[in-house]
């Protein structure tokens, strides 16, 4: 296998002998363990496991892999996903008018510092073309009216597939996708919302939050869903406001919670630590990684 | 004057000169400052002050200072108030069942790190006794029901009014009160509310969070007014969970930031560092205090 | 066996096929098991375990499995110990004059959120035996001067010893413990330090975080060691503070810090949490606890 | 006057009635007062403000203003400065190998995030060439030994003078300035350090932290003085962190930090909220700035 590092994402029924059949089967077919995490969720009986193997001591190729733990999952009522190192995934970021998240995205990239290939930013607007222009990364303008959406949203797919990406990052876009775009795209598409949902959903949280007399700020990273803001969350941080704080200067303290947000939740999506459960996202944290 | 320092808490329109005038009033009556604080909310073009003053140097009583402030203050439109260190303030605390907030006040306030004087615990369960008798406090069990609601009410009414109670403490009392009770007690009812509002308002917000998947837990404490939650926020704060929270543990995580949260608010209350607006509250920080 | 959850701490050079060994003991034996953690330190190559088992299943006797484990641990070179939830754990508290942490760890103790029994309090000052009265835990005051060091800490041994302790507490017991008293509880001895360690080791913290004008104010909870100040440290937090902050401001904010610091160090000792490896403490979180 | 808001920091022992003279003689030249923060250190009996006026309403020139409130201060032993809102500050960056605050602070000031004009970059090494390329700033490389450091200082200083630089960022600049460099721009000069000073000063704080097993990893922006790492600190922050972290996971949860933590203190010393006494920083927060 000229892969280094396997990650297998679990979820099944919890049940007697779980750890010992999975963990057993790992070392049967040559595998080392780098790092295995488990979580049971005890109110719905269900186990979720992310391991990590070293891959030098297997004869196995990915394919025999793959057929074998099959073989051991189906019985277990195993809902299983394997992710390979020797594979960068593909990014595509999606924008409208702030920059802020754009930047980090793209520097910490170009970096090394989120291990994908950003294919392409598309917005709706063409206002950030000279940020992609500084990071050599394609832009792709289309605008957007409430009788073009549709059609919009069908070139942005076709883009998005004939690039082959395994991530769509909503850094931003201020844009309400269809259910149809949404559907097509499941628990790969992450969204910024710039509060600590569940409160302020929808348009000008900063604006509502200042109204609020909140005590502090916060942003959210989570999977887009139909239900617009109600995705299963990923990341959430908040900073302590007063009451100087204005629209204005909760926006920019915000920015910063939002960069650092969204940049964890991207990093936690690529690095494979992430398994949705109906509306909750079980995210395990880095294993010495 | 027999109290040494002297808060005044002020609000008006803002307008040139403004601090100059005041300032200079408390000079030429021979006070020293020892703090000012302001805030200007330039939205509203309302100006804000926090100002403590040091009366050793003063021969004026405090009903000649307020007299003579008056003069000052109404062509400026000044809404005021003052408040003097030689009177302890008398608080009541309101509880149900759950007991860590309850313990934490009384023990700041037992140990001097809350200064006031815990008049009496007033709740519509007998449970909590025991804590009220470590302490030596007066414990009113005042049970209530959707029939006897009214009356209970009076009650507890006329228990505070007959302790000339400056600050109701609602510390986890899981009664909605009358608009009628919170009417007669303005800005002088601070309730613990066990999420980071607006997310979670009403019953059961662990167990809400819970659901939502939230990655933090918070608390709120405000002022209470007729519509529930929604009063000015004093102090919030969060910690970060994991999906490896279920209700319960978010409540004993939850338990921890809600002591803290009133005991701030409480403390910010009694030192006379909050101004209420609208909805928001002005919460000046301390001052080397 | 009377118990119903049964802990292992594991501790062990990494080895191919440990975790499968591991869990199919446990399998084998009859046990489910209710969560497992896992670390791997690469750099020092070891294996670290904590493994929560129901033994409802099974019909060995403790002493059964221990003689079984051992066969199985001591070819793979496994330090290891087992903890059964049928024993409540006892635990002495030692203070000097400061009295946050005391109270909250007996409120904790008695409201069933720290489960164990506090056994005695001991102390070098008489002041706080009142607070020992409240919550009816035996209080032991025991001066100490220079030249009585050895002759009090015999005293403070026998008692401990005599009433079997578990865990003792050092809740700001400002006294030096020498190296054979510390060397006689290896791993049993919390400390509460009253800074962010490694910053500001030693006396007066608060008076030398003002003078340095630092921005956030911690505490830190650790086992105590020979070195002072230097044992592997199990929690830490801190505070932002500001340049108006006056070591008495410190102090009340600090204290706040402690309390939840010292409390949360305790209860993952407790919980079995902790498994010490050099001078670091691999802190396992809470698993659905 | 052409600057429409005008601040001035002071500094002067406390008195009596100093507040009402200092705005009496803004108020009597036609200024109207933005904001006025205050602070008394009790201790050293110093009296410290920030004030920003309006000069609408003045007729003032600035060289009348300054010479104005030079007759007010003599008298009254105030430490003053004044800065003017129509001349935006010059700023220098030196870096070594390290991307990631470079880049924050090119974005911020790039956006208008930061009110500064960034004229040049100078490092020690060639690396990071490209980042000024993209944002279009002038790079110098200079490199240093043991035996050119003088002479490559001296160009620093050079090139420092000719561009009339207002303060130097000194973004992982990973070279230990000479006394002498470091005396000619006193309060110019912010470093960051990667750790939550006074903890691991001095080189490979990230490396120490791992070995010490903190719970919390941070960072320290403060002003450059002779003696390393112990400037007055202006800003600092923590992220908690495990045992799992890896001297490599704690630099990187630590760019984070960094990043943020020297971008807040940049913009608290480019908006004139900071006064330095002594070793301590005095850092006013913004008002609704």
């Amino acid at each position: 296998m000229k892969s280094k590092v396997v990650s297998f994402l679990i979820k099944c029924p919890d049940q007697k002998g779980l750890v010992a059949k999975i963990t057993s089967f790992f070392y049967e077919k040559g595998f080392n363990i780098v790092s295995s995490q488990q979580y049971v969720n005890a109110i719905e009986n269900t186990y979720f496991m992310r391991i990590r193997l070293n891959a030098d001591g297997t004869t196995l190729s990915k394919k025999e892999l793959e057929s074998s733990f099959l073989e051991l999952a189906t019985p277990l009522n195993i809902d299983w996903s394997v992710n390979y190192d020797d594979k960068k995934q593909n990014v595509a970021i999606m924008v409208s008018h702030t920059s802020h998240n754009l930047y980090d995205l793209l520097e910490r990239s170009k970096e090394g510092r989120l291990d994908c290939n950003v294919k392409m930013i598309i917005s709706n607007h063409d206002k950030l073309r000279y940020i992609a222009n500084m990071f050599h990364i394609p832009f792709h303008y289309l605008p957007v009216t409430k009788e073009t959406k549709l059609e919009q949203e069908a070139q942005v797919k076709e883009l998005l597939d004939a690039s082959d990406i395994d991530l769509i990052i909503m850094a931003r876009y201020m844009q309400i996708l269809s259910a149809d775009f949404i559907n097509h795209y499941p628990e790969k598409i992450i969204n910024i919302h710039h509060s600590f949902l569940p409160a302020f959903q929808g348009a000008n949280p900063y604006r509502k939050a200042y109204e609020r007399g909140v005590k502090l700020i916060g942003a959210t990273a989570h999977y887009a869903t139909v239900d617009l803001d109600e995705g299963p969350i990923i990341e959430q941080d908040v900073k302590p406001v007063t009451h100087e704080s204005t629209p204005t200067t909760l926006k920019r303290i915000g920015a910063d919670i939002e960069k650092l947000v969204l940049a964890r939740a991207v990093k936690n999506h690529l690095n494979h630590q992430i398994i949705v459960s109906g509306n909750r996202a079980i995210v395990f944290p880095e294993a010495g990684e």
